[in-house]
């Protein structure tokens, strides 16, 4: 097939493999610059002499209510996170709405409600937005993006460069509850009332990290490809390798039996309310400690370390002590989960 | 028919009167803030001693290709000009993709490469993105959210409060050529070769009049509602009224003749290219002659003039003398034109 016949396909927006090639061979030749070209959850910027973060995400999650919210309260959270990531403090948003003809005046009602109440809890002002009405059938019912200004903390540098070999990888609670909420809820699943979308504001707890240790090296929030696409990621950037080991890994038991029973590998399920911290060891307790104070963030632990070998890559020190490769997500696990 | 029951309409995405009371009974009392009631095309901050302004648009047009342009030169133009609506000069853009499964490639990089060569002219740069695929028939080929972050011209104040009776209405152009392109397009019409749309990047061209005349009091681009329903926004808020003079408005014989026959009115037609300013007579002059060495706004003119009565609203003086109000777009008269 020449290059002019090929075709968007679903996996282009996994998070993956795919998306990493639509960005590099079309959006980035386009683009190319040094705030983009970072691959970051959002850009660092330097506007008026003031050290911001930008970002920006469209939610089309698909059904938009599910066990432990809804399409307006992850299009908040998500990019009050991405900020997080960033090192910064989650600021302004913007709210574009585009909606389908026929979409119940409640459902938006209820939709926008979550939003406000997540930008309350998140401290965020919502201060600028757009609504788009498309015929019946052209959208989904609605699809929400928003964009984020934050303020970097200072003394605070997060990024590939930082990642070093010997350093701790922390995550801050258990995997996989968001992808499992909203596929059961797609598929009509009933599910152990223990299983809800992790979806929240991360920014809090993050900065509460930070203004203790400034000097965490890495941030990133284990959504769309999950925990394995997301360390595939830093370790391809920093060049070094990472060690999982399997035994620490937060899963529930539940999820744990929904992923068998449906064949998936939670490694790879979206997270909204989950980070890892990449730091030095003699840190890390300091931000377990920190970490296991707020609720969001009590089942926090160690997962593994940096390491080497194998560079830009991730491997699992299994139970039985195999080693195995985790590779990127390949390919499309999930459509529309976020 | 209760409140419960009520569903949206295309006429919520008009830009006219459904759109400000969706706005006005949904997202307003949900987000109320002093930046967001403004009502403006973009809010104005204070992010750490800089002052910014951030707005947001999400673009559906229809089809996505049409004179003129496509949807990824609407996507950074709008956003860009929205920016300068605000008295801002646009610093940097995020971009959001929605894309259909199916979509070519190819295309895609016809609508990106579009969105760098207005990047470029205007001067911005899109630093941070998203993209997410949903399945064929979920979204109807590709939807863009761009949003931009501005930095405020040093001395201006665009608002309402500044519009008083006495002060010119000037605006840039030819109106009504963005709508009568894409909806040629969209019903295959032929149209004369002098009709396409006026999308363009107007941040220089408003730029440009601001650092020589920074008394201007009102700036706004008569995008979806046409001119219509744009000074009606402004004479609500400002409690002013207007008279428009028909003699004087610019309209293309080519764009009157496609209106006259398929009964659409220029004055509510989307304009992507056009600005409206509104300055003390003093100033008309000058302003003028500015816009005018600019190819962008060579057919600048004063159409009208702010006036005590009738209050809240705009009046058109017709060719035979008579005066005729003129209300906001109600209902929708050409969905997805932007």
């Amino acid at each position: 097939m020449n290059n002019r016949e090929k075709r968007i396909l679903l996996g282009h927006g996994s998070g993956g493999r795919l998306s990493h090639e639509l960005i590099r061979n079309i959006m980035l030749p386009a683009f190319a610059n040094p705030a983009l070209s970072e691959l970051h959850d959002g850009a660092r910027l330097d506007v008026g002499g003031t050290r911001l973060a930008f970002t920006t995400d469209s939610y089309v999650v698909k059904p938009r209510f599910f066990p432990g919210g809804n399409i307006g309260k992850l299009a908040v959270c998500g990019t009050v996170n991405d900020l997080a990531m960033c090192g910064a403090q989650a600021a302004y948003l913007s709210a574009g709405f585009i909606l389908e003809e026929g979409l119940l005046l409640s459902e938006l009602t209820l939709i926008v409600e979550s939003m406000r109440q997540m930008a309350v809890a998140a401290g965020v002002t919502i201060v600028t937005g757009d609504t788009k009405v498309v015929e019946k059938g052209a959208v989904d019912g609605i699809y929400i993006n928003t964009a984020g200004i934050g303020v970097l903390l200072p003394g605070v540098n997060i990024g590939a460069p930082g990642v070093k070999p010997g350093q701790d990888i922390i995550v801050s609670g258990y995997l996989g509850d968001h992808a499992v909420a909203v596929m059961s809820e797609r598929h009509g699943l009933t599910l152990p009332a223990a299983i809800a979308s992790d979806c929240a504001p991360l920014n809090q707890l993050v900065a509460a990290v930070l203004t203790a240790v400034p000097q965490v090296a890495m941030l990133r929030d284990p959504t769309r490809g999950g925990l394995a696409t997301t360390l595939n990621e830093i370790a391809a950037e920093a060049g070094v390798g990472m060690i999982l080991e399997e035994n620490t890994l937060p899963v529930r038991p539940e999820v744990q039996a929904v992923c068998e029973l449906l064949g998936f590998d939670p490694l790879y399920l979206a997270n909204e309310g989950k980070v890892v911290f990449i730091v030095e060891k003699e840190y890390s307790g300091k931000v377990l400690t920190i970490l296991r104070q707020n609720p969001l963030a009590a089942a926090a632990r160690v997962i593994g370390s940096v390491t080497a070998q194998p560079a830009g890559q991730v491997a699992l020190r299994t139970t039985v002590g195999g080693l195995r490769l985790l590779d990127m997500l390949s390919g499309e696990q999930l459509p529309r989960i976020c």
